[in-house]
């Protein structure tokens, strides 16, 4: 170990888990990733994991964001309803055994719709708290559940999560399209049709058979329907913001995908910036900063 | 028997398959319905299925519509182009074997978008021919992929494949909303609620994550959860169509489905007519009188 560790930040997922050993001035010291997330662990399985993770970083105090404060999870940390800052998350955490802190959610309770959030929201003020993202900003987290985050002086004040990244693995396991989209998914000429089609359908679902229908049709190759596919559904879902052209969209933590919904973005004329990796960290250690 | 026989005609689909003894004059005589689909049928297994057939009606000449003429069936009939009648598609049935024709599908091939269907085509035009539904009109066969089509005097001119039925079929059995889609689905006040979100959502792969939000935040109840999400999905295919307010809706063939698609049609102001039971056989018989 490079240095001497303050506290243990995790980041705990439904699939993966990010554990970090943070210095007292928010230096990552050390690393671990791997695949025990919230689905692979039954509940009484939490003290161990967090002796394990001790042991391996000589260092106490954790804290935790993400699903594991889920029901699903360990203990449920009660979500904190927007407008969410630092401050409230740092003064909501649930102590789920000694030491042990978990950040709670944030929940859209009483608007016209529901929505809610684990995990995404610290990346997002993490990134504000270390100034790689305006204090007031659109942001867009793609994965499973894309997330559409927007912030006023470094509050989340509203959010829609858009299920995206789990219709296209859906279709692509099961039901009609199945065996159809397992080609390799890239910012190409494909992808960018798809893209124009699903930003103009204004019809999911519809445009969705069209991908079997171009298929049988000699319309779309075999090797170009899953990039289109994916395409569809990207653009389906970033052209349901109206706001792309007033300002920027600050992309977070989806790896390739960002490449993805950089590019829906600037089709629909929006300007894409991507956020620098460290912002779940960087909140992480700004909740630790307030509770310390 | 209670008459003689002078054609089978089978209805041969993805699951089920439903075959028909019918007397000269278009009288079915007898009806058979199993689960011998396609899906669960080898291309080989053809020959043998229609003796049976025929050692079970007393009768060789066999008519077949539907998916066992696709490339996953028994034999290919290629697609007819739209605007396709019956005597368009009576001119271009493929003999599988002797006595046995298959009829075509038909296909959006060169427009806007691609689209395909096989089977629907026989009971939309089979409405129009028994004189159950009018030659110029648009009509809705719920399923899942449910099918908008429109005709122009006894013409299919266009048609939209929507995947709403398999969509709501793939979250209730995968994914995160697994297990909270068991309950029943009827027209009540959830499916209603649902309906209304579906018709003003806009964006689907959003809206039906607020299925999930709205179980945490104790808006929806579990019992409520899957005729609310059929809403949504339901709705948000219905307000789709633009011209609802200009013109009746054909629906056909849905069974219970019906029943929401005529509520999702009423609730956006539209009149939806049931069209009676027989649409397909009528089909198959005009087809048989035009080849005869």
């Amino acid at each position: 170990m490079v240095g001497r560790a303050a506290y243990i930040a995790v980041d705990w997922g439904t699939t993966n888990r990010r554990a970090y050993a943070v210095a007292s001035d928010g230096t990552v010291l050390e690393t671990l990733r791997d695949e025990r997330g919230v689905l692979s662990l039954a509940p009484d399985a939490y003290p161990a994991e967090i002796s394990a993770l001790r042991a391996r970083f000589g260092v106490d105090p954790v804290i935790a964001v993400g699903m594991v404060g889920s029901s699903r999870g360990w203990c449920e940390a009660p979500y904190v309803d927007a407008p969410a800052t630092l401050e409230r998350l740092a003064a909501s955490c649930r102590e789920a055994a000694p030491h042990v802190r978990i950040v709670p959610g944030v929940a859209l309770r009483d608007g016209r719709r529901p929505d809610v959030m684990r995990g995404e929201e610290i990346q997002i003020l993490g990134a504000i708290h270390a100034g790689t993202a305006p204090a007031t900003a659109l942001f867009c987290q793609p994965g499973t559940h894309n997330k559409w985050v927007e912030t006023v002086d470094g509050a989340i004040t509203t959010f829609t999560t858009v299920m995206t990244g789990e219709l296209f693995a859906l279709l692509r396991a099961h039901g009609i399209l199945a065996g159809m989209l397992d080609g390799v998914v890239s910012d190409g000429a494909p992808f960018r049709r798809g893209l124009r089609r699903g930003i103009a359908s204004g019809n999911l679902a519809a445009t969705l058979f069209e991908v079997r229908a171009g298929l049988l049709l000699d319309r779309l190759e075999p090797s170009e329907a899953a990039a289109y596919a994916s395409g569809v559904l990207i653009g389906a879902d970033v052209a349901t913001r109206e706001d792309l052209s007033r300002r920027p969209v600050y992309l977070l933590g989806g790896g390739d995908l960002n490449v993805l919904y950089a590019a829906a973005v600037s089709e629909l004329g929006g300007t894409p910036i991507t956020v620098p990796d460290g912002a779940t960290t960087a909140g992480i250690h700004a909740i630790w900063s307030l509770s310390a």
